[in-house]
């Protein structure tokens, strides 16, 4: 088998992230079929409408009889569920992988089910939009992005090889890392800027003084950035606020004492400490901006709206 | 006259926003006469390698000279002494406007130095990308954006009508309102997230337990939104905190509140009140691409990175 193909592969899950990698398998031709599972028969019938796989089950033990490669794309309180209905099926030599934003919960959720014989590889592409379900996906979601894998101890050297060369061939970067390290990783670049952009929109929303028209209206001064963040899957969020609770508390934490911190530099008018800091997250931006991970176009490269918008 | 048209315009300060007004009067041929004026020699010299107006002049006092229109556009904290600086040369009948981000400080640090005939009408473009400097300005940066005008009691309704069809003229839209409520509005909607990313990003770069390069590597899963106005100018904001602290102060108080609040749901696993938040900010997205505020593009519309990025 080529590098980065499997016969069969089961997307048990086929939202952003799983309709994602269906369209990706088949333009890049990586799978002779393409099983897709989920438990809602309106989300199947719409990825049987846009001819995302082969085949299509509601049945997720169903799914991924045979399969050479399953791939667990649910919100992450649903992976230990999936992995029960799952783990009778599977073919030993299988690989089981997931795509949740958590790794240490995913584990505990995931690991006691799988049969001996099968490899377990947590994953966790580090791509998305703000838009779910199967019609969001886009075969390029993966491209330039990074897939961080969080294996076992004792993970088949060969199974991990297998599943980074099928991840690459999807365009993206495979790093490794051990899960405790993950979470905490993620906790800072992904889940507190959701939990934070969450919150301020939500402040927005309860003010009494300054109504939700104005809001809106004015939000390209600044506001508007938070709310794509804030725009994402409500269920895929909980989830990651409920499974990744000891690292984000620990980011929280932080966060809250250093705004403190800037809270008092503006009560007391410390305009030295203020312009530090404003500073110094200029080089941060750049070094992003320089390892390919965002656009250096202003506004994110966002079109220039019509002069009579 | 035609609508918007002033035969001469004076820029106090050519930075993005100044610089941006050059590009667009000249686009339009809003004005015979466009006389730019910065403190900085680098600056001005570079402003007039950019070609941005007809005459440049270090000193503001003799820009102004003649001037129909003169628009300050320094950071806030600079508005007194420009104010002082250019009091004894304006023409009577001049139309001496602003573009800061805070009306009443500025208000209060300009009104009492502008001569009686000379009409000054504070302003607001909301508009602006992380760039600053006179490099960074584009003409179509207002197109579609709104111009807020917070004037004080007793302007004459002719200058305050030809000071809006200047602003219309450069493709913003216009609106009216008190300065107190300006500055509450624009707490809301422009300081809180400036603050909240600068924050973010400097909690980030204080890890010890996730390394910088890590944080840029990952990036794209929510950080690097942040990082866009964290990168903006830090006189700008500087002067911003220090000129809008009371409003400022009662935005943290509340989002700190809220904070708290999600903080203890995410501590207890309540995954209710979690859900709640997380889907009714949803909404707010909509309206704001609704309202013409921002793309629907799935990622602000960035480019998809190179395959091999």
């Amino acid at each position: 088998m080529t590098d980065g193909h499997f016969d069969k592969i089961a997307l048990i899950g086929i939202g952003l992230i799983g309709s994602s990698i269906a369209r990706a398998v088949k333009l890049k031709g990586l799978a002779k079929s393409v099983i897709i599972s989920s438990r809602s028969r309106e989300t199947l019938d719409r990825a049987r409408a846009l001819d995302l796989g082969t085949d299509y089950v509601l049945d997720a033990g169903e799914a991924v009889e045979d399969a050479d490669l399953v791939i667990v794309s649910v919100p992450v309180g649903a992976s230990g569920k999936v992995a029960e209905a799952i783990a009778p099926h599977l073919k030993p030599g299988a690989i089981v992988t997931d795509v949740g934003s958590t790794k240490g919960s995913v584990v505990a959720q995931m690991l006691p089910h799988i049969p001996k014989g099968v490899h377990f590889i947590p994953g966790h592409p580090l791509a998305g939009t703000e838009h779910s379900g199967p019609d969001a996906g886009f075969a390029e979601l993966f491209q330039g992005r990074w897939c961080i894998l969080t294996p076992v101890h004792g993970t088949d050297k060969e199974a991990k090889r297998r599943l980074a060369a099928f991840w690459e061939a999807l365009g993206s970067k495979v790093d490794e890392m051990d899960m405790e390290h993950h979470d905490k990783v993620l906790a800072i670049v992904s889940h507190l800027p959701h939990i934070i952009a969450y919150n301020i929109v939500g402040t927005a929303d309860d003010l009494e003084t300054v109504t939700e028209s104005e809001v809106i209206k004015y939000s390209a001064s600044g506001f508007r950035d938070f709310t794509r963040l804030a725009a994402s899957d409500p269920t895929m969020w909980r989830d990651v606020c409920l499974h990744n609770k000891d690292a984000i508390l620990e980011m929280l934490a932080r966060f809250s004492e250093d705004l403190a911190y800037l809270q008092r530099a503006i009560r007391w008018g410390d305009g030295e400490k203020l312009f530090d800091l404003f500073t110094r997250t200029r080089a941060i931006r750049r070094s992003i901006i320089d390892a390919g991970q965002d656009t250096s176009a202003p506004n994110f490269g966002r079109p220039v709206p019509d002069e009579k918008a």
